[in-house]
């Protein structure tokens, strides 16, 4: 027997920087004091133009790849594609991940205390936006010295910050690949959403969102919300393959608060884990973020003049069980560029996963993004 | 200007039926002391055999047709298809409509007193089944002295009980007309019960399905629970049409606790509504009768073998657009029908609406219905 080959950057360590410069939001509101967590891997070379950032979506963070040195499982959440000879290679390229502020993994976030009062922001934290992640991603690009990026990357709400990348901040990015994405929120996303944040809201242990200062978490709500959100990552058959109408104890208990259905036990495991360690304020930021991402509006609904501002080359990734964005709106994205005549690929991976397929490592979807940044290197 | 044109079975009174035995049920449980609400449209013929059984889905009732005297908008649930004229005509037809036991809308359920205990059932009402539903309606045929059904008629959960009918009651019979069902819940229909169901009993006022005690209605789980089913009940693509990403107010907000969009002010409407009128311990029950049907089980997942028992003729009827019960599931209806040899006719309805089609008065739809009902009557 030969031991594994693990392929991994390795163990890693997140990296802080505070930005004393107040960061204006598209509210109106702005964010002062605030830091960024962010990590890095590979290393920047001298000419700094291998440089790629990886946004994250709504429950994941700057941690991207790598593990923690003495935890266990702590693999990064895209840790299947970013590393030594991965479609991502830290060989290759320097890799950023960063926390956007409003999350609750470390940059600033309604759990801090706010300069202005000393106190728990909670629900006092200003509303973010994908437009303001960006903002305080470049400069964060700024403080790394880094003028432009050889690619930015994300999936579902990472590819949204991927995608505004491209429009705002044109001469900064080369290659733009959102995988799993939309140009925005169906009424059905946002209903999604909207369920999500009531089941949250009106846990009596909310507290208006200020629940830190009584010592409660508004658990209830949040494993309601990640259920919801689960139901909706994956896809309708992979859902019946993995479950179908298994029973837990293979015999019906006839019992309404119980469990009978394996698919019941699975969803009540994700929103406990979820419960214990993802933060409610943060979820409807994040979920707000996603209802207001629609470069579109301020063009009068026109996408094609949306993306008129962008320069760089496109790769748009899409999944074809994905119901929650499915190829459709990565379509609609890719017609808007082509009507730019810009110069987009489009990949449309026949991939059972749904939603959820853009962070697993089905060979056809690596190999175009392994593909995909021969090409970024190539043209650096 | 002309007055309008009513046609409608008029003004309507629910009837009582006491039912001394007990009613064994599925769970090795029995019902006992209960009563049935019913309303009949039209008239019994002497020969007995014009005589039309509709089934109500989640959150109807007996009240099919007709108004009650002095009760504004008190239209019947399928008002549109039942009456003098319509395609299920009343001058032709006895239509009876039953609530079933469990329900909150008058048949013994969980906010009555348990006869064993003379304290109010709650979450002590036994669990109820489709199978159960049906032999609960059987009986009130008995007393009504119907033999033989001229057709049994439902949609959604109501076509499982028309299914059940046909299978287990098959000389009483004649026609089967299930719309918008399906054979069984997939893990994805029971993934969305369960997170409604998690809402209710998570909810602090629930107090273990007892709230009755307390003076108090679990009122945000319901709210919730309605929510998450609304959105399977209509389209993504009339959700679309309907509200897409219409503001409330015409600008952005930026607020993640109140209404920024059209979809979250509709939902939280639905939600609102329905917590004043339902209760919850019959969302869990119905919801969980929902999960468990499935005819095929008993047969080791053989839905040929299942419907082997049924020697009515069939009318099958799905709409193109829902998700909840797509056409396939329907599908899946027919092909063991005609697997069987059975008298099969199927419609797959081209409309937009989703799971809510079935209750709304398309013309082909309601095309279908009559020329059905025209066969029922000619049959007969």
């Amino acid at each position: 027997m030969s031991p594994a080959i693990v392929i991994s950057v390795g163990h890693v360590t997140p990296q802080h920087l505070h930005f004393p410069d107040p960061l204006p939001l598209r509210s109106g509101a702005s964010l002062r004091d605030y830091t960024l967590v962010y990590e890095t891997y590979g290393t920047l070379n001298a000419a700094r133009d291998n440089a790629v950032l990886v946004c994250h979506a709504l429950n994941a963070s700057h941690h991207v790849a790598g593990t923690y040195a003495g935890q266990e499982r702590s693999e990064g959440w895209w840790d299947n594609l970013v590393g030594p000879g991965k479609p991502l290679d830290t060989r290759r390229f320097f890799v950023i991940g960063v926390n956007n502020p409003g999350s609750c993994f470390g940059s600033t976030g309604p759990m801090h205390r706010n300069p202005d009062t000393s106190k728990v922001y909670g629900a006092d934290f200003p509303v973010v936006t994908v437009e303001d992640w960006v903002d305080a991603q470049a400069r964060l690009l700024d403080r790394l010295g880094i003028e432009r990026l050889a690619a930015v990357l994300g999936g579902s709400l990472g590819g949204m910050q991927a995608l505004d990348w491209s429009m705002r901040h044109p001469r900064r990015v080369a290659h733009c690949i959102a995988v799993a994405t939309a140009p925005n929120l169906s009424a059905q996303n946002i209903a999604f959403n909207e369920v999500a944040r009531r089941a949250i809201i009106t846990d009596p242990d909310f507290h208006g969102g200020h629940y830190y200062d009584h010592g409660v978490v508004p658990r209830r709500g949040l494993r309601v919300a990640r259920m919801i959100g689960h139901i909706t990552y994956l896809s309708d058959d992979s859902m019946e393959a993995k479950f179908g109408r298994e029973l837990r104890n293979g015999h019906l208990a006839y019992t309404t608060q119980d469990i009978e259905f394996q698919i019941e036990s699975y969803l009540r495991h994700q929103g406990d884990k979820f419960s214990d360690y993802f933060d409610a304020n943060t979820y409807l930021l994040i979920t707000r973020a996603l209802d207001y991402f629609d470069p579109a509006r301020e063009f009068g609904g026109d996408l094609v003049a949306a993306f008129a501002r962008a320069t760089c080359r496109f790769l748009l990734v899409s999944f074809t069980t994905d119901w929650r964005f499915s190829p459709a709106r990565s379509r609609e994205i890719v017609k808007a560029l082509v009507d730019n005549r810009a110069a987009v690929s489009y990949a449309e991976i026949d991939a059972p996963h749904g939603h959820d397929a853009f962070l697993l490592d089905d060979p056809r979807y690596h190999g175009v993004l392994r593909a995909a940044f021969e090409r970024v290197w190539a043209e650096r």
